[in-house]
């Protein structure tokens, strides 16, 4: 497949990398500054040019959004509301006809039926798997098992929380110390708001739950639907009495057709939610399969492109 | 899709059952003494008509193999050596340009290369998930990463297996005590050789190992190519003293593309392996996602059956 991915940020950057590993090409790569084209692009002095100058290239993002392309993949950062402009990158390829493999939250967890609605006129497909726990197979599984037949989906949807409230209960450290250690390796971004409040978990069980909501033919959920609480005020002192008990925090999310709710629960300390450090995990409950525990890295550049890459090797040819 | 069902036990029952909920009609279905035909077929009659009189229908194997299906349901008992009947039954269903989805573990464990040889003469394809860890979506995560991007896969590949290692460890009991015990709550079958000697567990992981080897153009293996040891041998003490350590016993198999290791190892007694009960566990180490882990019912009539169908979603129409 030929690739045109607009976003040069870590996954954005990965998915150039290994692209051609998978087999495909990249014809375009775009930043928040212009674009890069190239048949096929030569994506190395790309990278090189962005490094040295700050800028991928000097063509225009029209010029990337209108090139010869199979697949769109949009990895522009997520964001909240009008979800652009990754919304209007992805419709753009659908009118022309092209697959769209979303890395960006944004079109799926704020605007689903809209999204939904340019996929159905469009010849291509859309695909996303890389915006629900990264690495981890949690919408093809819950795909092909068919989301009629699931009936929740429960996990750790945010890395960052997860460090965070891992850390405090296993050395009695405060949420400040923790996080600002996490800020120093990496774990957490210089602005972790949406990690700790809730909203970037909340997301991802957003469009887990629009999943299973288009399959039941209900209208799909936004952001603002979902019931959100983060980990900002959780005390160590909760973390110990929990533990006193077997047990620890973790930041749940949960979706089930019904809705989204994101908040500190109790589990089990040694129990399969209580994944550590910066793992994630999605428990996926089917009709008649029982439960599915799903679990790996949920970020990352490399493991978000896998999936990424993942969701276009299952798209039909064009 | 249409679908003909080859064996009538919990498996080829299941998939009868729940077909219709998956969009599929069934138009056949054939026990060891006969076949049941219809367009579709009263499933529910067929049943009813084995529990009474032994049998599902009249009808020969040979009508049931010629019939007007899109996709073949291998489901007979799982074979040593030559695979057969379910090996015969796969490649006539190929030869006519038909799908074939396997749950038996015998042509792909035992005849890889000759059902991959007839799988590319055929316009039809071949899918296996449900040969390896029931519900748990083992096969597709390894081929949506890409078989030569996925360096191990280890895991609990059989449920009584584990079962007895987790009752042994927990109640201190000894192993023909909890084996006798599995017998009476059904989890081991009459005859638990298979499962408690390493062979299923090895077949299972022959099988992810012909997968990694196809992708790097090695000739596949076979059951006689892995180092396989059992649990019927494992002295109570065993586990008592790993449990002293923090760790405990289970039957783990190994897949790599250099070959299959199964037999029983300490693991962490609170560890990502260390699954309880009947539950198994894989775990995929990528190359560029780290490790995944997916644990889950890894036998089960519903569970298997569910596998089963998520292959047939994902075959291309005929």
């Amino acid at each position: 497949m030929r690739l045109a991915i607009v976003g040069a940020g870590a996954v954005g950057r990965s998915v150039a990398q290994l692209a051609g590993e998978h087999g495909h090409d990249v014809i375009g790569l775009a930043d928040s500054t212009g674009a890069a084209l190239g048949d096929p692009l030569d994506v190395p002095a790309a990278l090189e040019r962005k490094s040295e100058t700050g800028a991928v290239g000097d063509a225009d993002h029209d010029d990337l959004l209108g090139a010869a392309y199979d697949v769109l993949v949009e990895a522009t950062p997520t964001t909240l509301g009008d979800a652009e402009p990754g919304f209007s990158n992805a419709v753009a390829a659908l009118d022309r006809d092209r697959h769209v493999v979303l890395a960006n939250k944004g079109p799926v967890a704020e605007r689903y039926d809209e999204i939904r609605a340019a996929t159905r006129e469009s010849a291509g497909e859309l695909r996303f798997e890389a915006t629900v726990g990264g690495a981890i197979p949690a919408v093809r599984t819950v795909e092909d098992f068919g989301p009629s037949r699931v009936e929740r989906v429960r996990g750790v949807l945010n890395g960052t929380a997860n460090f965070v409230l891992s850390r405090m209960a296993a050395e009695g450290l405060s949420y400040d110390h923790v996080l600002a250690e996490a800020q120093e390796l990496g774990v957490a971004e210089a602005d972790p708001t949406f990690d700790v409040d809730g909203t970037d978990a909340a997301l991802k069980g957003v469009i887990v739950a629009n999943v299973l909501r288009e399959a039941r033919g209900e209208d799909a959920l936004s952001l603002s639907d979902a019931e959100v609480a983060g980990i900002e005020d959780l005390p160590v002192s909760a973390l110990s009495l929990a533990g006193d008990d077997g047990r620890t925090v973790r930041l749940i999310a949960e979706a089930s057709p019904e809705g989204v709710r994101v908040g500190p629960r109790l589990v089990p300390e040694n129990g399969t939610l209580a994944v550590t450090g910066t793992q994630n995990i999605v428990q996926v409950e089917t009709a008649h399969a029982g439960r599915l525990n799903l679990s790996g890295h949920g970020a990352g550049g490399p493991e978000t492109a896998s999936a990424v890459l993942s969701d276009v090797g299952r798209l039909p040819p064009r």
